[in-house]
């Protein structure tokens, strides 16, 4: 592992990835950082037009700006289509956290039925099991362990600590943060005579190309077909995703969101953190779920959805909870004033039947 | 570990499950499938009446029926009183994923003072520790770690990277997914002049026999008494059970759930997916919750309940929120009417106590 | 480790910490016990005066009380400014949970590079990666991994498979659960032309001295700066801390609860369980959030938080739904009777904008 950061002019940045030089093209650039306070040799971004105020003030020894905001560079810079998507192209070239050199660590188990590509990383405490296809260049982190006959496509990551079930089939260049159980046995119980019996989770878990998955996220194997994650999924940390789901491609998916068996979530969706989704339902393309929302059924057409009831000091919300609990009498007060003042608006009181169709 | 899939006739499965052939009882099954599209010389099965229409066009080599669905079957099939049981006892002869060969691997850390039983595996990079009992036939996957001291009941299955913690006794045939966490620190903190202090969890977990944890969940140890999981509970993944709780006999509950230190559940309760409950309370028998509700309050009564705001448009939220917000003015708006009508139905204005019993 | 337990006099208990003796002095303390039933030999604690009765019944050999409740003692006691902290520091005399011998375990994977303090306990199975450094007294647990150049302060305890991440810092005397992970990747990802491209993360994590981390807990990295936890914070199991967070000193979180990016808690907050936390929000200093509350907004009071409605039977919630879904009916009929009754007292009807500023 290099411990020296590369250094790059200004006009290397631009040229490698297609943009113009604001200022001194032979400014050196050793890193990033925040556009407040900024650090001399470093470059920033700005995408945001609310902070376009530090443009003036940071130190940055240069900025990563749209074009719109070329003219309020005073310093060094570089203005690109996308400055977000330029910045985070730069920053690339100074991540460290993915240099490795290729061998396996002499802690490692290793299969002498494993398949390990050219160039792979094999850590300390990690475990590859009989059968298990291990794509070229992929580093496999200290204590991973993938089980028989699963197979990694090339340039993997699976950071650390990471459990791979036998016959998952990752695509190429995923990465897997730490604590990550890829293909645990999916929920499948059966009511006996004694209490619950096993259903045996027979099906797989396969992932597609270019998919992040987070830290102790948990991805269980189908009961008979496969858990299926598509290419270009985000998962971010601590994600549920229950057997037999179906993601989408390009959807991403935030922290701490649990979806429940044999859901469908198309393409590039969007779904915030906390979100609780209902087993055997289907979202379709394009959804957004803001966070914390309880999706309890099908979302047919694209759009932004959300639910909940946000924070409120403590007080405000307990009359609000009783306000909601007596709205039953409310409504039947409403109503009895539309009779006694002969004022008939609606008849669509508590019949006892209501909600019963979308729960 | 094995790679060919056993294969057996219908008349052989009839007859080790109790089951009535429909069709040809040499028919050979050598695993399962789903109904749609099914697969020759694989079983699927049908329990829900709603698909009944599959029956006709799968391809599946049989299918297992409860009997009101026998009539309907065009091929080979069995019937069954419960057909769902009836295959999960079938599929669990194909599952591969209980395979092991009993030793102890190499890499594998045992301690000299470690009691391990007849047939058990222990897997790469697995750790025993002093006092440890591990029983009859159990299989502890790689990267397990058994604390000192802690009884493993024969039969158990710990799938990979599974902690117990010192002290923490597992009844029979328990099954741990991978990243578990049987016996972290309870929660428990006093304050004092300089900040937190610790409170020390001198108490450990017990859990009972045939109990399912899922991956990546976590079960605390109790402050001074023992945490307790009662014999046949299944839990899913990313579980929480703090401190002190006692989850009840053949007690299910759906992944993300949250459960606060010192509450008891009942027996045969069902718990939805991404619940939260609060400390100190009680649940009792045969309560069902539904996904994501917040259960502030003991629930003395066996029923069904839930709670939340489920999904909608997100622009409609926000009027939702809003309305709910103004629900005090409309309750004002309410009463002004009666009062100046002179229609006085109710007398249960915002007095700034309500809810404050509940909660 | 030592299994034989301590014992210790009531007389010696009440110098060591200042506390006054009721009774006998010389009775002898071999642990700690609840109050019911209570055991003999061990010593148990009020705190709580709803339970002042089991004073009477309790077959504790002693008691540790208030100075309320030291009239209430019929046995053996002592008598402390504050029972639970009191307990705390006995209790902690019998901590098995903490005893350890130096030595690097063989099958730890240490690089020669790494820097390792005096008294330091490195498990079987571990990795400690090069230019990492343990301060002395620590205790690296079994399949703990410490990133390259990682920094981890005198008297830490890694209780088992953590993962701390390359160049992360941590302060002095930090508890860590099993299967935390500190330093994932964070959730940084921005769209282009064929799907998410990565955000490098290429700050770290830095926490402060006396802190602890829960089990599977996850804290991701910071984009660009660090994330932060200060000194004496209290995270419990399964929460989730993402990229650039602040959390302020001595703030205590419980399990399931998660924080999106760039949110700065302020010090002394206390978090309940499962509460979801939007990004690049503030949450001033001593600021309580009751669990499963959803935090759409910066809270710049210190006060009582909480949100969400809680559990009813599944009929009654149901009910609830479909009346807060009609409530702008509601609102429109009350609107029908204010208008032609002639009695208006609002007009704050739905405009189709409510709302949209807090959400």
């Amino acid at each position: 592992m290099s411990r020296v950061a590369a250094a790059y002019t200004l006009g290397e940045l631009a040229q490698r990835f297609g943009l113009d030089v604001i200022g001194d093209a032979a400014a050196s650039i050793s890193g990033v950082c925040t556009l407040s306070p900024g650090e001399p040799g470093r470059i920033g971004f700005l995408a945001n037009p609310k902070y376009r105020a530090t443009l003036a003030q940071t130190r940055a020894g240069a900025v990563v700006v749209g074009k719109r905001d070329a003219a309020a560079l005073a310093g060094n810079g570089l203005v690109a289509a996308d400055a977000a998507r330029a910045f985070a192209q730069i920053a690339r070239l100074f991540d460290r956290n993915r240099d490795f050199e290729p061998g396996v660590h002499v802690s490692a188990v290793v299969d002498s039925d494993a398949v390990i590509g050219q160039g792979v990383h094999i850590g300390p405490q990690a475990v590859i099991e009989a059968g298990a296809q291990i794509g070229d260049g992929s580093y496999i982190g200290p204590a991973c362990i993938v089980g028989a006959g699963a197979q990694i496509g090339a340039g993997a990551r699976l950071e650390a600590r990471v459990h791979i079930h036998r016959g998952v089939r990752l695509g190429l260049r995923c990465q897997i943060q730490p604590g990550a159980v890829i293909g645990s046995r999916g929920f499948g119980n059966v009511p006996g005579p004694q209490g619950w019996e096993e259903m045996p989770q027979l099906g797989s878990v396969v992932i597609g190309d270019d998919v992040e998955i987070g830290a102790n996220t948990t991805i269980d194997r189908g009961a008979i077909d496969d858990t299926v994650i598509a290419n270009g999924v985000r998962l971010d940390n601590l994600i549920q995703i229950a057997h037999n789901c179906r993601i989408g491609e390009h959807t991403a998916i935030a922290a701490c969101t649990g979806i429940a068996g044999s859901t469908t979530v198309g393409a590039r969706c969007m779904i915030g953190g906390a979100v609780g989704i209902n087993g055997h339902i289907t979202i379709v393309d394009d959804v957004i779920i803001l966070g914390r929302a309880m999706v309890t059924t099908s979302l047919l057409e694209k759009g932004v959805y959300g639910s909940g009831l946000p924070i409120a000091p403590a007080k405000d919300w307990r009359k609000t909870v009783a306000r909601v609990r007596r709205l039953g009498k409310l409504e039947d007060r409403v109503r009895s004033l539309e009779q006694k003042t002969g004022i008939k608006t609606h008849d669509d009181g508590d019949d006892g039947n209501d909600g019963k169709d979308q729960l």
